[in-house]
């Protein structure tokens, strides 16, 4: 079992720039966005090969249980562990938790941890990069998922690619992390060849990843290793420890370890990817017509260009717009322009200032 | 009583530019659009001075009758005559048997038709116009009002005013009659200083009417007259007879007898008015924050300009938009950009077309 890959989905973010379709309750990767089945399915599924991979597990909020195990069993995931957190405590706490499970099975364990709301459509593809990103973790690097980018994207961390680690394998040392680049400065990433987007996709060397933690965030890992030893069974989920799990700090992986260790590694991707960060996102992603328009549900668009509009719920008219953004629920309505779209997080931050100050229970709605 | 105004509110509208807020049920003179009360209300409030007018009389659509029979009785108008219309005829029927009504009971009385869906703040101004208007109209003449241009609107007709008909009251003839111009036209008209706008309000010798229908539209006449004749009574209501008034021309007054009289006069209105046509409109009449958007309702404006943003179910939000109209209610949603939102009715007209060709029962959302 040396060279077992446990898969890692985690799905504990809440997709807030994706509101008010994305909810507290139903983040945006419990969501059938684009594709066949939820994100968080289309996600398991390509991580259920039983000839590369060990059992899933599931890393998720408290809250998602119940569609996470109904869409797990709709998939032929029933089996997948469920690791519940009983708060949000970001990407380090939770790949602590899941290198600590990995290597309690298999001390040489690698861990693949995948966000669930990232949408890849070849999956044969996502398992050779994984393949090759095998040699380089079993070197001991913490390895990387680097996309070759297709465009000047803003919304996304950049990693510089250093020189290759071993003849007869791609992937490469990290020469630096940066931060979400302006416009120019994507096109510069772009066009010098040496820039790949940081997919938040990982396969990790569970035990060089808990030494690294150790070295940079040793209380985090003690506070993650004690919410794991008294976590509780649940109806076959295992709940972390709230008390000790709350210490984790909140950091991503990216800041905890990544930046800091002298053993990351980047691989190049081979499939298109997207993080679906925003309504945008999946506009460039969806199936359009003529008129650049895509549309989703009861909707009539009349003299509209270049607009995502989509309805879980009511009639949606539009008329004379262009590059715009209408989603429409039941009960709230989102209308951005499709360049602003980043900032459906303020509305939502807003929405959830207000409702925390008049302690009223509109939790349904943000 | 050979001075009797009889006020005669015409409820017979649809509204549709106002969808999806105005409906077939709802329809906008019977909506909280602006002001104190509905517009049907606003418009009866300014007709119930006895000391000017005698009683109030409806005409309106069978649908309408509950909505109309309470919002009548909340202002003290619910001793009011109901004329129930069994279908939608244009406002030529309906002032046919106005007049029928106000000849039966008072042979020179004059009758003052106002539609119930026009916005006019100034009451006072308005009964001075009313009586200004009363010396002509006892002179014989169809006395239209003409509304002084504020803006170049395109939405309206305009009238061209002729020679003063007296030297003691500022009606004139009416030169012409001019279609909804262009935009350099309007402007054209506006500084020239002779057109006025032609607001759809008139008043009218019930007599002298008669006389030029019967010159110009006697099958109308015939059947208006047939269909009041007889009309059933029905708790307190008249109810035209269904054959006979299906058998009216449905011909707006204007092209019916107006534009065709020598008997035409224009009075200049010393108020300010508005058909509230549409949202654009209801936007420029509306209190404006400091961005000037016009919220109503569960509404959260961000990054947002000149825009009207209204819901009357759901939260809405709008983010980094401007010059848009954003209309919610529980089961349909507009988004239109400001300036083509007279093609609002297309939409509707569009959804009554799908409806009639699928025959579903969505009338509710149309």
């Amino acid at each position: 079992m040396s060279e077992a890959i446990f898969p890692i989905l985690m799905s504990g973010g809440g997709g807030s720039r994706l509101w008010p379709l994305s909810r507290g309750e139903a983040p945006k990767q419990l969501l059938r966005l684009v594709g066949e089945g939820t994100l968080l399915q289309q996600t398991a599924l390509r991580a259920l090969d039983t000839s590369l991979f060990e059992p899933l597990t599931v890393i998720a909020g408290e809250k998602q249980r119940e569609p996470l195990v109904k869409q797990l069993a709709e998939i032929g995931a029933g089996e997948a562990t469920i690791v519940l957190e009983p708060m949000a405590r970001n990407t380090a706490a939770a790949a602590a938790v899941a290198a600590l499970l990995v290597q309690a099975q298999s001390p040489d364990g690698l861990l693949l941890l995948m966000p669930a709301d990232h949408l890849i459509a070849d999956a044969e593809a996502f398992r050779r990069t994984v393949r090759a990103a095998a040699k380089t973790a079993r070197d001991g690097y913490l390895t990387l998922f680097g996309i070759k980018p297709d465009s000047p994207a803003t919304g996304y961390g950049y990693i510089r690619g250093g020189a290759r680690l071993r003849p007869d394998a791609p992937a490469r040392a990290v020469a630096a992390f940066v931060e979400k680049p302006d416009r120019e400065t994507a096109v510069a990433y772009m066009e010098s060849g040496e820039y790949l987007w940081n997919s938040g996709i990982f396969l990790l060397p569970a035990a060089a990843f808990l030494a690294e933690l150790k070295a940079f965030e040793p209380d985090l890992l003690s506070a993650a290793a004690e919410a794991l030893q008294r976590a509780t069974r649940d109806r076959g989920a295992l709940r972390l420890d709230p008390e000790a799990f709350a210490r984790c700090r909140s950091v991503a992986i990216d800041y905890a370890v990544m930046e800091r260790t002298e053993k990351a590694a980047v691989i190049p991707a081979d499939f298109s990817w997207t993080d679906v960060g925003s309504w945008s996102a999946l506009w460039s992603i969806a199936e359009r017509d003529e008129a650049e328009n895509a549309t989703v549900g009861d909707v009539l668009t009349w003299a509209t260009r270049s607009s995502y509009v989509r309805s879980d719920g009511p009639l949606v008219a539009t008329l004379g717009v262009e590059d715009l953004v209408v989603v429409a629920t039941k009960d709230a309505v989102l209308v951005a322009r499709k360049d602003h779209d980043q900032d459906v997080r303020k509305i939502v931050d807003f929405l959830h200032e207000s409702q925390a100050q008049a302690k009223k229970d509109r939790d349904t709605v943000a």
